[in-house]
């Protein structure tokens, strides 16, 4: 039993990973997550993009019980504010959802043993370091050194942009025509991408660093 | 912001963590998690439990939408037979809930960041080593490593037990005062435990092992 399930959150940067996994004949199943994140069009961008993959299994994991349970960050609890500016500065360590990543991989590893798949693909990117520490190579290695213990070596980790920019994101949703028109970026719950949130900020430079045309539409 | 959230299954072995950690003064907050087993009695066992310490707080967390995503296993998947005999046995393994303790302690870490606690209790056993990989002292190793990472040193995974029998538990339970009496292990969904299948077994040894008096009512 081999393939990969690909952690989808619907953002740019998943899209990217599901395109790429799905042209190498890699990718088995998508596992989008429902923590009860604010950002809901995420979710709905997630099933959007999927659809456009059908020979590959999507599904919406429920774990809004999970973040009931969460208080405190901007992603999930309706009476902090979104902070506005860009990405990597500290006034983005609000939207941290506490241990979210280790969470989601623990989940995705065991939902991946059941439906047959060898290998758990998450799309972190060096531009996450700073302000999530679930996102750092040391802890993805440390992650999946766990996993192979806790799955008797069933299951690999795998973050194939672990090392890149967001810029280099850009560059391969080009060479993997991933349908990024479809994802969503934004921390805000708006019609279009606000363009003035860390993310929205991060999407724009991206595309602009990368010389790629934004398919984006920003409510600026 | 300090003190332990203990991971409360319903059963023998966290009833004994959870005595323990209030005698100390450590417990804070006690944490079951629903994700879709069989044994519901274990869940309404965490409650009465938990009712005998006011001063905790406790929640139930809601992950059946994570048990649902699997199949497989005898302890979620109702079309698989709960296996009798030895507790371990190879026919336990049928019993596996892939990652399950994996998904549990990060899951309740992230929890534990929300409500001010700086450990995890989980009351993993020796004689859980053979069957379950996620309860082996090199895996909780790892995910403590791995959870210091995620969490930038916020949270430490303990497991008491690590390296007890489920005799010493036994014992252990005599000294703390648990309401073992409350706790529920059998794996069939009987009036009163069955008395039968492996984790009875296991129960029923240990207490007469350690020269206790078994409180437990037994269909047998």
């Amino acid at each position: 039993m081999t393939g990969s399930l690909v952690l989808l959150s619907g953002g740019m940067d998943s899209t990217v990973a599901l395109a790429r996994e799905a042209l190498d004949h890699r990718a088995k199943f998508a596992l989008s997550v429902d923590y009860g994140q604010r950002h809901r069009k995420e979710l709905s961008a997630a099933v959007r993009i999927a659809a456009e993959y059908p020979e590959i299994e999507h599904e919406v994991l429920d774990l809004t019980g999970w973040g009931r349970l969460l208080t405190g960050s901007a992603l999930t609890d309706p009476r902090v504010p979104v902070p506005h500016g860009h990405y990597a500065a500290p006034a983005m360590a609000i939207t941290i959802v506490p241990n979210r990543n280790a969470v989601l991989l623990m989940a995705a590893a065991g939902v991946a043993i059941a439906v047959g798949c060898d290998e758990v693909v998450i799309a972190v990117h060096a531009g996450d370091h700073p302000v999530y520490p679930d996102c750092r190579p040391e802890f993805i290695d440390q992650i999946n050194r766990a996993t192979a213990l806790a799955t008797d070596q069933a299951v690999t980790i795998r973050a194939p942009f672990l090392n890149y920019t967001k810029t280099d994101i850009a560059l391969q949703s080009a060479i993997y025509a991933a349908p990024v028109h479809l994802s969503w970026s934004c921390y805000e719950g708006g019609e279009r991408h606000c363009g003035r949130c860390g993310t929205c900020q991060e999407r724009i430079e991206a595309f602009l660093d990368a010389g790629i045309h934004d398919p984006t539409l920003y409510a600026l």
